[in-house]
């Protein structure tokens, strides 16, 4: 993705070759495929990916495969005083001083930064993908309530497991580790789905399916019996929280404003939101733009973001409600499972 | 794990302080469980976890567990000329340069080496652990083969399926992304699993659970249908191979020898024999020690290893076979799972 942009920028900044060592989800956003472990070059005319002649790669557009062989380094290494740009945010100090070694005339400079503002803007085919995995996703929420029984379903991790499978038998990967948290698990905001049995209460569900190394992220809440006025008044308020930052995202408003619209619905439950309003998704789960109390960045075309405030009770219950939504001129909601609180 | 013995070579090499930044896998081997983000700092005499309060940590022996908060680094932050141990391998150039400033009179030092040398030589509550993984992993394989039918399994992707819902139903994670390979597949090693339709051949699958942070590897094959008496002769050649240098796997040898021992056996299929013969495995699923040709670490009390050949064949097929293994003595399998060649 990009890579056109990208080698502009490297021209603009007289960057002569950038570096990226995997881990690096940048090597992703570039190639479009996950490698590992991988060494992508870029300079102003031309990419590079070294991989491992274990993995089977595809063909990229303008980037040149290769397979790691004996001595492959040494190639590269030069002794002029060339810019050469890496992504501090990834790269470890073992590398760094490496890279020192193989170009020891080099100037160090920081890509991190130009990377990520290219990232926080997503193409059409990029968005496509998010799109696609928040469908799976979808279908794996409306499918856990068709198939939804006490004899199936008897702990959060029944529900874990149908959850993945049923992303996977879509031909997605799960994203991130699942989350099902059943009545008071669910005041654990990051909770590990367990063998607690299902029993009555809130049950929450906060998944996602990537396809296509891009991700989805949703958390839908049901009741398993049948819920008491107040505990259908806490999910309306915190639905209406939700649903209010979501109709307030328009271009140029801040993500810090949608934070405080959300706050200010919940009053004086504001105080057990003990997280940040949303983040930035795509080939990492959590990425740019920042969505949350004080974020001063405004919200552009091509952003894609979630929106998740939630409400935690330690000890009693938790709630939270998340969407994946884009930005395309108005905000679309990607993810589509109803948001209606429903008993099972 | 081992914390004890971390804080004596601090002692011993005048190191004041470390710190370990997540990503970092050294982080769960000294508490033994899992956070992200967290930030681990040992002395000579203590040591605190910073994670994030979304997360419920258990209460871990030796170990202050405190929440980040708003000014948490400037607490800990100082003008002190002490020396600073940190994993260079893993640490991030963005996380060293803030350090710089945090603690801007330290000497760093890189402690990456002396904690791989403690997690080569595991402790018996690990290799209980890793222990426990194989038999999850033992189990999944022995189902598999029982449920096994062809109305049910259709592609790769059922069969992985199946096994990773075997290991999440006993309560184990999934290790790495599982490799379900049919036919030719096979012949790539790091073969991503797809909807490719099982028909006749062989079936390789390569696939571990994790249990409590700690990993099982283990690939065996199955034929789907009859074997040719070349496919069985090729197979009988890989599993002797692999049985001996799993026989020559004992105190004092080198892991380099074992993979000679293997070459040797392959004959004229060593061109065939395209990756390490084995590797380390713990907390990582490659970890040290370095298993493979020209190793010279030899083989002690307590390392944890697995041993798999493979032979590829590209285009037509491939096979490979793995066992992990524990050395408390002798050379034990820890993984069970027979290797004579099934037929389904």
């Amino acid at each position: 993705m990009k890579l056109i942009e990208f080698r502009s920028i490297l021209r603009k900044k007289k960057i002569d070759l950038v570096w990226l060592s995997s881990p690096d989800p940048n090597i992703t956003y570039f190639t479009q495929q996950a490698f590992d472990p991988a060494i992508l070059l870029v300079t102003q005319r031309s990419a590079v990916v070294y991989v491992s002649a274990l993995d089977k790669a595809k063909p990229i557009k303008g980037v040149t495969i290769r397979h790691f062989k004996l001595g492959w380094q040494k190639k590269i290494s030069h002794n002029r005083a060339i810019s050469l740009g890496v992504n501090k945010d990834k790269l470890t100090v073992a590398t760094y001083e490496g890279l020192k070694k193989l170009f020891p005339k080099a100037r160090f400079v920081d890509i991190s930064k130009d990377v990520t503002v290219l990232r926080t803007t997503k193409t059409s085919a990029e968005i496509n993908k998010i799109a696609k995995a928040c469908t799976i996703t979808d279908n794996a929420f409306s499918s856990f309530v068709k198939k939804f029984n006490r004899r199936k379903f008897k702990t959060e991790q029944d529900v874990a497991l149908f959850l993945e499978d049923s992303i996977k038998s879509q031909g997605g990967g799960v994203g991130f580790p699942t989350i099902v948290a059943m009545g008071k698990n669910a005041a654990v905001p990051h909770h590990k789905v367990s063998l607690t049995p299902l029993k009555r209460g809130f049950l929450l569900m906060d998944f996602g399916a990537s396809y296509k190394n891009y991700n989805a992220d949703m958390t839908r809440m049901v009741f398993l019996g049948k819920p008491t006025k107040a505990e259908r008044e806490m999910y309306g308020l915190l639905l209406k929280a939700q649903e209010s930052a979501i109709e307030t995202a328009s271009k140029g408003v801040t993500y810090g404003e949608l934070d405080s619209v959300s706050r200010k619905i919940l009053g004086k439950y504001d105080k057990q939101f003990t997280h940040a309003l949303g983040h930035g998704i795509g080939i990492d789960v959590h990425e740019s733009p920042r969505v949350g109390g004080g974020s001063k960045e405004k919200i552009e075309r091509g952003h894609v973001f979630t929106i998740e405030p939630g409400v935690y009770f330690p000890g009693k219950y938790g709630l939270r409600i998340e969407d994946t939504l884009v930005f395309d001129g108005k905000t679309k909601i990607l993810t589509k499972s109803s948001k209606k609180l429903i008993s099972l």
